[in-house]
């Protein structure tokens, strides 16, 4: 990284300055972003902030007991705020119907864990080496002196939780462990963070992963395996793009699999992929060439192609990248 | 529990005194198991100790590597030890073929988990709040002042992911995301840990699960949820019936279910039927009615008839379970 953190003393500074208070994670929430827009929410409230946290597409059906009862959507706020703090992004274009209130705000703040080159707020705290958003909201809050309350703590423990595929991802530190701990000392229930966000999948969404899932295929003699999902797997299981959540992680946990890629056809030949690799292989140099990023382990990009040609183009990249390694390198 | 523990200490003190310990998990490891004979075992070693694994029989394949280059078949053992540690059991018929090798020991130490009415041995620490015994074998061995290595920390953390479904049950507690995270800073890989044991299902599981996902019916408006395993989807995708594991609580996992049942074809009118409940409805009682058992939540029965008309069985009788109750009971 090359741009300086302010630290969560300075951005403590700003917070305890401002009245009212805006909260923007990206559009299409994750549990991360959800959970850590929540978590700041809450806590701002309690040390006696107008905080809200503003909208701009509705969460996700299974995270929407997180952000309940916190949340503005964008069309509604028609006053600027004193401050902004943009949650589990970086970049302008993840909120792109609140980049206006955003940048209008007295002062703004960043807090993230994706890797950036620079910041985009007028305070940045941006930590690629904390396995989810929501750790950097516990610091902060944590020098801001607000007392975690079950509340909060649920809210933190949930974006730990889907940010690191349950402390299963290579993300996962020693620090995760240790904030999950603290929250569950608040007395809160793990378990029912679990059935809300794990068990309550649509009918619609199993049924899509299964599709997509029948008819994976492998390549680089079982080292790759690459899923697709179509336009038409949508109409047929009456899933949305957002329920493919889960598919890579399932087809990286194929043994062999070193890379697992996801395709998503979007309207009018936009193909999204999502990589994923195991132990070794690098699937950011990979998306870095197509103009995507995000980690060595797992990164994504988009296509502007149809989908047998975005299929065999990342076939080739990643057979490439397998290339000279063999099975159980 | 109406037994009284012995303590660490006096369990550390029985271990100062001996020579050679034999340490017992039970047949048929699971991760908890291997993980703490295993952790138990290295850091006896690097107390001076001649310690060995005791097994009966093999690990299975994706939990070999926790154990390996510690165990000894017990057809090889000679010499009574002066001590024998069971580990994650409290019941002498969960080692069957060392039961005589345990009681023929010096002194006898029993560390569990599992709910147990009395002891079995000389010394006996049970503890049924604790998620894992990985979390017993980590205090005996801080009280024995050993320091945790990364192999050492990597076999806790073994025993402490994979009897809590990955922190996920309702069984972790602030306790064992602390003991992950001293683990943790040893610098150990949970990454690793995770890529050996969990992702490294076979191609022909992932197309099974798939197969049977993707032709699940929903019953009872939703509240219920029927999986079928055909002989044909076994021969179509290539993979076995051990590979049906996990299809249930998938099922489960569907937003609004409550009942979910697995039917498995076996050969010749033999079909093996898992319930699983999420939140209320009795599935005991249901396989009880056709002579089967477990617990409330899980439960299992065997139907000597044809897949159709155990269909229809259970169907029927899922439905009366869930007759009353609204949907979002």
């Amino acid at each position: 990284m090359n741009m300086k953190n302010d630290t969560f003393g300075e951005i403590a500074g700003e917070i305890r300055a401002a009245g009212s208070i805006l909260i923007i994670p990206h559009e299409h929430m994750d549990g991360d972003a959800a959970g850590s827009a929540a978590a700041l929410c809450l806590g701002l409230r309690k040390l006696g902030k107008q905080a809200q946290v503003v909208l701009e597409d509705r969460p996700p059906e299974n995270l929407a007991f997180l952000t309940k009862g916190l949340c503005v959507p964008v069309s509604k706020v028609k006053e600027a705020p004193s401050l902004a703090i943009c949650v589990d992004c970086s970049d302008l274009h993840r909120f792109p119907k609140r980049e206006k209130l955003f940048c209008g705000a007295g002062k703004t703040i960043c807090l993230d864990h994706h890797k950036a080159e620079q910041g985009i707020a007028d305070l940045n705290h941006i930590d690629d080496t904390a396995a989810a958003s929501a750790e950097l909201v516990y610091f902060l809050l944590r020098e801001l002196d607000v007392a975690f309350d079950e509340a909060m703590a649920l809210r933190i423990y949930a974006g730990l939780a889907t940010d690191t595929g349950n402390f299963l991802y290579s993300n996962t530190t020693a620090q995760t462990h240790e904030i999950a701990a603290a929250m569950m000392r608040t007395g809160m229930d793990s378990n029912e963070v679990n059935v809300m966000i794990y068990e309550s999948e649509s009918f619609a969404k199993m049924r899509l992963h299964a599709a997509v899932l029948a008819k994976a295929e492998c390549f680089a003699g079982g080292m790759g395996i690459m899923g697709i999902v179509s336009q038409e797997d949508l109409a047929s299981t009456g899933a949305r793009m957002e329920d493919t959540e889960g598919i890579v992680a399932a087809l990286r946990s194929i043994r062999g699999v070193e890379i697992a890629v996801l395709l998503k056809e979007q309207q009018g030949k936009v193909i999204k992929a999502s990589l994923r690799a195991k132990t070794f292989a690098d699937v950011q140099k990979i998306c870095a060439a197509n103009h995507g990023g995000g980690h060595v382990r797992a990164s994504g990009c988009t296509i502007y192609d149809t989908l047998p040609n975005a299929r065999r183009l990342l076939l080739a990249a990643c057979e490439k990248e397998l290339q000279g390694y063999e099975r159980n390198h």
